[in-house]
């Protein structure tokens, strides 16, 4: 029998712990204000931020395993539909989409419309090669490794650099299937 | 009339916009690891904490204020109750007491129980001297000098050094009547 998995974190969201996400956006501005002084160079902010990330990530899919009762994705498309659908939505309360597959179903985008860690954010001329949001790379990549698929996760748009909306490519460079054996359970 | 203002802070708390706890919580331990790196001393670590939790609260103060429908309050111990059961519900999602007044009523403490900042927590020896949560403290010393009350904000007990409770003391050290004249309404 295939696994019924939940398709929207919707519900999930709603039974977790959560703080006010104004905090959340504030408390995030803060660690890049912060690492930006500390740091002087925008390129390694961006670095830092993405590892940040990855350390966040590789703790973050604990939880998403245990709390998002999501069966084993049946490959990387689906993978990539979960992180959109209930990933994003049971830590973040919104909601992404996938788009742009190859060919060979190892590459797509992952497109955010709406993203708490931007509200209030302006970026001053001096941080125009700085991506804000590289932490949300730096989780994508922590969190997907840990179930045995390396990434390479880059932005391709991103709303504080006037795009239309926050692009993330998802690129799967590897895949271990014998740590995580993704089959259909049928 | 005097005011008539909401004193639990679980309905607004219920209608704003949230995160998951579990990624804020991960995402302050990455702030705190990153300074330690970056700082090495931890002293240092603790003033740079509460430095940004005192960026964090000027402007979390409009949140309060603009979300919590709080009458103005009548005096400092007033403001103290609203902070304990208002503002930490609020953003936390956890009630706070306020206890150990002062003959006077310019200091309290504010005993937190439950503190999602510290979930998955465990201080390292090499971090004994590090108050762990001092954003909070800056996060309240900023908010109330927004609100032109000029207060000292230390940690009494902190759960991470053994105690059984997180008890902040806040001083009043000045306060600005014109400004922001706390006054009964009748």
């Amino acid at each position: 029998m295939a696994p019924v998995a939940p398709r929207s974190g919707d519900a999930i969201f709603a039974n977790v712990e959560r703080v006010n996400a104004e905090l959340f956006t504030l408390t995030y501005g803060a660690i890049v204000r912060q690492l930006l002084t500390d740091l002087e160079e925008v390129e390694e902010v961006n670095k830092q931020l993405d590892q940040m990330g990855y350390n966040i990530g590789i703790r973050l899919i604990d939880e998403f395993l245990a709390k998002s009762n999501v069966a084993r994705c049946v490959d990387f498309k689906d993978t990539a539909e979960v992180i959109a659908k209930v990933g994003f939505k049971m830590f973040l309360g919104v909601t992404a989409s996938v788009s742009n597959w190859d060919a060979d179903g190892t590459c797509c985008s992952i497109v955010l419309e709406d993203n708490p860690l931007v509200d209030f954010v302006e970026l001053p001329d001096t941080c125009q090669g700085l991506y804000y949001c590289n932490v949300l790379s730096g989780v994508i990549r922590g969190a997907l490794e840990m179930v045995s698929m390396k990434t390479e996760v880059t932005w391709v748009r991103d709303m504080l650099r006037g795009d239309d909306a926050f692009e993330l490519q998802v690129k799967l460079l590897k895949q271990v299937p014998e740590e995580y054996p993704y089959k259909d359970d049928e």
